[in-house]
């Protein structure tokens, strides 16, 4: 089971605690790779524009890190797509964990949302977990899940990201049965009833959202 | 033009500067309402389920807001959906302003986002903005439209959040013609060119994202 964590350049104060004793290998995404050198961490790749960065900074990561790839600003892929393809491809990663991606700016929270209904990206969506101090959230593709109780976080919310249809939920506190949206609709503060709930669909793609006040 | 401000309960981190010197009438959404209070404004409405709250404080905020609105938990209206359409048709607002929505549970922040679809809260739309301290989100319809570049916010960002068909953007440093989106799609990281930039969509809607890092 092959762990992957991507960093990228959000605030440190959204990390969840102890982020830099997490096993498994490690991904920077533009500034997110000074702040792995930072604690210590040698990513196993570097993926960014860097154009945030001063010429010493990204001399210092080129010398520290084997593999950088230096992308174009002027590109259809973000960095966090390409390091997310370079997790799967190059990495084999089974599980993939995204930190550093909420708190600043909120057209890069929802790119790294919604790149998940890319065709290109659904085949990894179930891997990966995009998770800060406050939130957790899982990509789900049609079928049945069972979600765990993680007894730490209160709300349980489901957000259908485009066409989804027969979204039924029928074991959390308010209920859903056979649901479509025809457009991303979002239920919210639903909570668990017990160690599991369930979560059903037939298409399109969920985002399921563990929170905490 | 009548101006109101609404201010939900996410962390005063994210406010801009100056929050509480703004022009207006504000209505606070649950916790929103203690800050209004604190900073020695009065909301002309408190909605919420004040579930959060002490019995105290519900107390003292029914004691100085004439018009509180508590709602049920279990509901098909969120308390910030609840605040907009009282903004719309109690105060008869034609500008709205949100604040407090992000920074905390995205859940939250997603579901705020994503109202804006409901055919409930199409006509409310284009009078509203999100505004946090790196970021301003404002909802399009269909037709044409020309942004106002402002000079702080270097990046545009443009969210198609369903079904937008042709979205173009003819004028912008990185171009955009009659597009169709199956699912929703983020082209982030965007400039402008000159003082204004164009944008144009038939169908759908699209969130237009001025940020900054």
């Amino acid at each position: 089971m092959k762990q992957v964590n991507i960093l990228a350049g959000g605030p440190p104060e959204f990390y969840p605690d102890q982020l830099f004793k997490l096993k498994g290998e490690w991904i920077g995404v533009d500034r997110g790779n000074l702040r792995l050198l930072g604690a210590d961490i040698t990513p196993q790749l570097a993926v960014g524009d860097f154009d945030s960065m001063t010429a010493t900074e990204l001399n210092q990561l080129k010398k520290k890190v084997s593999r950088v790839l230096q992308v174009n600003p002027i590109k259809d892929e973000t960095d966090t797509e390409l390091a997310l393809k370079q997790a799967n491809t190059l990495l084999h990663a089974d599980k993939i964990d995204l930190y550093g991606m909420t708190g600043g700016r909120l057209d890069h929270f929802l790119s790294n949302l919604l790149m998940f209904l890319k065709p290109d990206f659904k085949e990894v969506a179930p891997k990966v977990r995009l998770i800060d101090r406050q939130n957790i959230i899982l990509f789900l593709l049609p079928g049945v899940h069972h979600l765990v109780n993680i007894g730490d976080y209160k709300y349980l919310s489901f957000v259908s990201l485009g066409n989804v249809t027969e979204l039924t939920l029928p074991d959390e506190k308010y209920r859903l049965h056979k649901q479509t949206d025809l457009y991303p609709t979002a239920y919210v503060s639903n909570e668990f009833l017990n160690s599991t709930a369930t979560v059903s669909f037939v298409s399109g793609m969920v985002a399921v959202i563990y929170s905490r006040d």
